[in-house]
Order: structure tokens, then C-alpha cells, then sequence
């Protein structure tokens, strides 16, 4: 598979299992001919669903996985189950061989997180990875991270989570100076937690090419104030998940309010290409895959839940990234963060000897 | 004005002025017109507004205040330049002075808390007062507590917020149990931050009269699984902001959508009763008013960009707590968790004398 861009796959996770990933390969090849695929998993369970999509078979090499990580294992549980054996840790293994140049999984986020620090080891200088999250918003999308990978982060952590989120939204959204701003409470400089102020000082005090923002507010996010907001994971995580059940809730409403008289059912009919307008930009399965940041390989999270076509959006990603170079891109730049900060610290040891 | 109920009102407070603040008043009076109130201001910016809005002025007593307190001045500079002359500062006094049941503000935040800590003192056992929001759901409604006034909260706190807020719904809802959750990134018990777990196995462990329900996530605020979300104020803000961002995101995306075409338009003109429900749902001056928690005193902050009909429903929640005896139920509460916790740690005392 020399020069041929691959993608590996844990077959066997996620609500639909090998059906819902095979379709959704099948999806991911309309709009990428030329990618092959690894799919781990049970070669059995796998064989009805290649039947049905021999585009698939015909793409992929299938590799037989005996052990499968569930979806409610702990993440120690699926290390000492799934170690070197199951569909999700071979998949990943294949992204550290260099067999493949991505990979995607729609299992348990926790073991996929365990099992990508192990087999892929983070990038020299991060103690630990993000999530990273696209979030569509008025202007247009933004990259909200980490939302969920880790619990609280100082503001060495939240620096290096505006360095690998800078360089995704250059890879994803194709713009040379995407803005970065830090989620708070309040944008005036003296608010806040102290490890985001502290990380904000730094921010606009460095010479790194980052063009920092400032503070922005939870009501930023889905303005699109920045293109990189930049958050610890507890309140990522809410954030993400608040948003979810806010966009639930309207569109709840919405279909009640409009099934109210034979009239208002009239309009909803004759507007229905609005509402199809509205349904296509909340559809999560458009941006489904959360980003882990920070490891020596491209891995995406599928959304457990989600349908051949949110897989395929997955696989999309996977794919953009790989393409676009993510990972040289994000260890240059922490790379250039480190020799700013021995140059920095070189020179204020140099004016402490002269002063 | 002897049995009357009373409500004294920061009128200089609010990007609208005293011209919002009365139109309120005019607004809170055609629902209770047997309330009586205090407003604090400048008499002659006041004035035009009370010859537009006479049954105002009968149910007032206008009491004259040179200075206000501005919108951007932090709680330091206003406590400084309003500590016993300022519109806010003796609306606040009314209400310890007895004069008043409650008091409305639609003034600065940060101001408005330091001054009420300062003048009605914290309820005995409460370090840290708290801010509760009202959450419109899919069942109804629900009360989110902190929001914004501290950030960080420990377990002790988190339990704090659970009992005023549980005190609140009874008040507000009218019902005998309320169910309270903490707001966490998952629901399992092992997850989360410490002090949020600390929290919960205190609050299913103790005997104190709450309905703990468990952790609660982002989505479920909106789902409306618990009466009352706990959480500590940084995450709370963060979580109200990205709700109310998302919100007008989708309204923003409908209105962009309805105007596609003529069929559209129609459509829309048509359902437009529906749009009307969805509005009057999503309308934030509906329940236009934050609630101090933990005061000797009923403190509610409105809204400061909203106008009368807002200021208007920020005044009707001061009155139903005032009605419902909220403080005398919180201070209840709280004798109860003490002597609670006396009677255990005798109890475990006693247990290590005998052991």
C-alpha cells in the first residue's frame, strides 16, 4: 500500500458495530476513492456487511480480532482485556507501524485514550493530550478543546492546548493566523481562574506566532468569536454537552410548537426546506469525531451513537488531517515553543549577570 | 406601609435606567397591584418617567440618591464611591433596615454582591453566598446554582448550594421534594473532580430531607432531570453563556433559513403562531432575574440589557420569594444540617469511646 494514504479501523466499536462502520466506509469512499482501510475486528461479524459492500472489501484488508473492547469497560479493565489483542489497540498499532496514517474508532473514548497514550506515546513536551472538538458556530465552525481527555490543566497545559488547536484549525479550516482565545468568565484581564489569567499573560506576552485573542465567554463559542477556544476538559466537557442539550431542547420545542393546528402544520410543510437548511447545519453526524491531540499519531473518536454517515464524517477527518500533515505541523511548533522558551530564559539569565 | 409588602429597587441600575425600571414597576403592577415600592435614584432623571407612569408613583416612595453606581466599576471602586449613598447601597439598606422584603437591581454584578454581603451579612454558616438561575427545560423548569459568583466551591460548599437550592424550588415550584443533582462529566460514581465526588457521597450518605438524585451532565440541565443543578460558579457561568450562545445561534440560523425563498416566507408567515410559542418559551426576560443565595435577605438581580417587561419579571421573583418565606426556610435548613452534623459526630465520638 506504498503512496497509498491508509486508514485503520476498530471495527468492532461503537452502538452499530462492524454494520455501521462498513457502510460508513462505503460513505467515506464516494468521497475518497483512493484511501484503503485496515478493519479490525471479528472477521465473522464483519462478512454479511462485506457482502453487502464488496466497494468495501475490495478497498480493505480485514484483520481478525478475537477480543473486543465493550463500550462500558474502564479503561484499566480494557487495557488488561485488550492489550496487544483487541480490534482497538491493533488498530492503533497500525498507526505506530506506519501501516496506516490515521485511525478511527466509534468505541469507549476512555480506552481509546488509554490505549493511544501506550501504543503512540505523547508528543516530546505534552504530559497529556486534548480532545478536541468542532463546534459549529454563526461564522462558521471553531475548535473547542480539550473537552473532556483530562480533568483541570495549569497554564503550561492550556498554552500547549492553544498550540495543537492553532495548528488543527490551520489544517482544517485552510487559514494562515486562526485566532485563539481562553474560555472564562469574564473578559476583562483581572477575572478568572488563575491558571487561565496566568496562561493569558503568557499568551500575549510570547513571541509565538499565535494570534491570541483574549478572553472569551461561554456565549463566544457559538458566535464564533475565535477560531480556537481553549478550555480545561471538566469545563469543556459541560460546555460541549450543555450545547448538545440546548440545540435538543429547541428543536423539541420546535416540532411541538409547529404540530400545534392544521396551520402551523401547513407552514412547517411549506417551509420545509428551511427546516432541512436548520437540520443540516445542527446535524452532529456532519462534524462527528473528536480530535485526541498531543500523541505521535492521528486518532478520531467517533461518537458511540452515531450512523454510517456520522462515521464517514469521522473518517473524513482522520483522513484531512493526515493529509494536511497534523502531526509535523503541531511537534514544529511545540518544538519552536521550547527553543523560545530556553532563548527567553538564556537572555534573562544573561541581563541578570549584567545587571 | 405596615403589612404591605414592599420591594425596594435600585433605579439608576441597568443599561436602560430609570425609564426601564419604572416601566417595570408598571409592568409588576398589573400582577400585583397591592405591592408597594422603594425607589432609590436620581429624582430628576426619575421624574419624567414617574409623570408617564402615575399609578407608579402612587404605589412609590421615591428616595433621592446622588450617586450610582456605574455598569463597569468594579465591586472595589463601587463600594468605595457608594458605601452608604449610592442607589444600590440604600435599596439594599431597605431591606435590612425592614423596610423592604426584598430588593431588585438590574445594576452591575459584582457591585451588587459585595455591597449586599457588606450590608445584609451572610446567612450564619455560609462563607460564600451564590447566584441561582432559572433554566427553562423540557419538563418545566429548573434552578442552576452557582452561576457566577465564586469561582471554585468544596464539597462542604456544593452541599451549601444543594440545601438553598432545594429551599428555592419548594418556593419557586411549589413542591415538597425537589430532586437535586451535582453537575459532573459523567454520571458514574468514580468520575469527576473530587470535591464533586466528596459532595455526593456525603449528600447520599447523610440524612438531611434532600432528594439527591446524583451527578447530572450538561445535557441533562436542559433535559430537565433534576429541579436543582448544582455546580460551582465558574462552570456554571460558563454552562448558562454557552446555553444562551447556542440558543440565539439556532434563532439565527431559523430566521436566516425561513428567509430562502417566497415558500419559505409563507411557510413562516403561516406557522407563525408556532414561532410565537417557541419564542415565548425561549424568552430570556420570561425569567429575567438572578437570585442571591445566602444572604439575610432576598437580593435578585435582573438582567442589565433588558427592558421593562424583563425588569418586570425580575421584581415578580423577588415577591414569590418573599412570599414564600424563602430565607426563614433556608435558615431552617441550615440549623438542620448543624445540629445534623452535632448529632453525628457525637454519634462517632461515642462509637470511638466504645470501640
Amino acid at each position: 500500500m506504498a503512496n497509498v494514504l491508509t486508514v485503520s479501523l476498530d471495527a468492532m466499536g461503537g452502538d452499530g458495530g462492524p454494520d455501521m462502520v462498513i457502510a460508513g466506509v462505503e460513505e467515506a469512499l464516494l468521497r475518497h476513492p483512493e484511501v484503503r482501510f485496515l478493519l479490525y475486528g471479528d472477521q465473522a461479524r464483519m462478512a454479511p456487511a462485506l457482502d453487502r459492500h464488496p466497494r468495501v472489501r475490495q478497498a480493505s484488508q480485514v484483520r481478525h480480532c478475537e477480543v473486543s473492547v465493550g463500550m462500558d469497560d474502564k479503561p484499566s479493565q480494557a487495557l488488561r482485556r485488550g492489550r496487544r489483542v483487541s480490534s482497538m489497540w491493533r488498530a492503533i498499532e497500525a498507526v505506530r507501524d506506519g501501516e496506516a496514517a490515521a485511525v478511527v474508532s466509534a468505541g469507549n473514548t476512555g480506552a481509546l485514550m488509554a490505549m493511544s497514550k501506550f501504543v503512540l506515546d505523547t508528543i516530546p513536551g505534552i504530559s497529556r493530550p486534548a480532545i478536541a472538538a468542532i463546534w459549529p458556530t454563526l461564522r462558521s465552525e471553531s475548535i473547542v478543546l480539550d473537552v473532556g481527555a483530562t480533568i483541570g490543566a495549569d497554564a503550561e497545559q492550556l498554552i500547549d492546548y492553544a498550540i495543537m488547536g492553532e495548528a488543527m484549525a490551520r489544517c482544517l479550516f485552510g487559514i494562515e493566523r486562526p485566532t485563539v482565545g481562553l474560555l472564562n468568565i469574564g473578559v476583562e484581564e483581572v477575572k478568572g481562574l488563575e491558571q487561565i489569567k496566568e496562561a493569558g499573560r503568557l499568551l500575549r506576552a510570547s513571541s509565538l506566532p499565535i494570534e491570541y485573542y483574549g478572553f472569551v465567554e461561554g456565549n463566544d463559542i457559538g458566535n464564533g468569536s475565535v477560531d480556537v477556544v481553549v478550555t480545561e476538559g471538566f469545563n469543556g466537557n459541560i460546555a460541549l454537552k450543555t450545547a448538545e442539550g440546548t440545540a435538543r431542547q429547541i428543536a423539541t420545542y420546535l416540532r411541538q410548537a409547529m404540530e400545534r393546528s392544521l396551520i402551523t402544520r401547513i407552514g412547517f410543510f411549506l417551509a420545509q426546506s428551511a427546516f432541512r437548511v436548520l437540520k443540516e447545519k445542527m446535524d452532529p453526524r456532519a462534524r462527528n469525531g473528536g480530535l485526541f491531540l498531543g500523541l505521535n499519531g492521528i486518532v478520531v473518536k467517533s461518537h458511540g451513537g452515531t450512523d454510517a454517515l456520522g462515521f464517514a464524517s469521522a473518517v473524513d477527518l482522520a483522513i484531512e488531517m493526515a493529509v494536511s500533515g497534523l502531526i509535523d505541523k503541531i511537534g514544529a511548533d511545540l518544538a519552536a515553543k521550547r527553543r523560545l522558551q530556553e532563548i527567553e530564559s538564556a537572555a534573562d539569565a544573561a541581563s541578570a549577570i549584567h545587571d
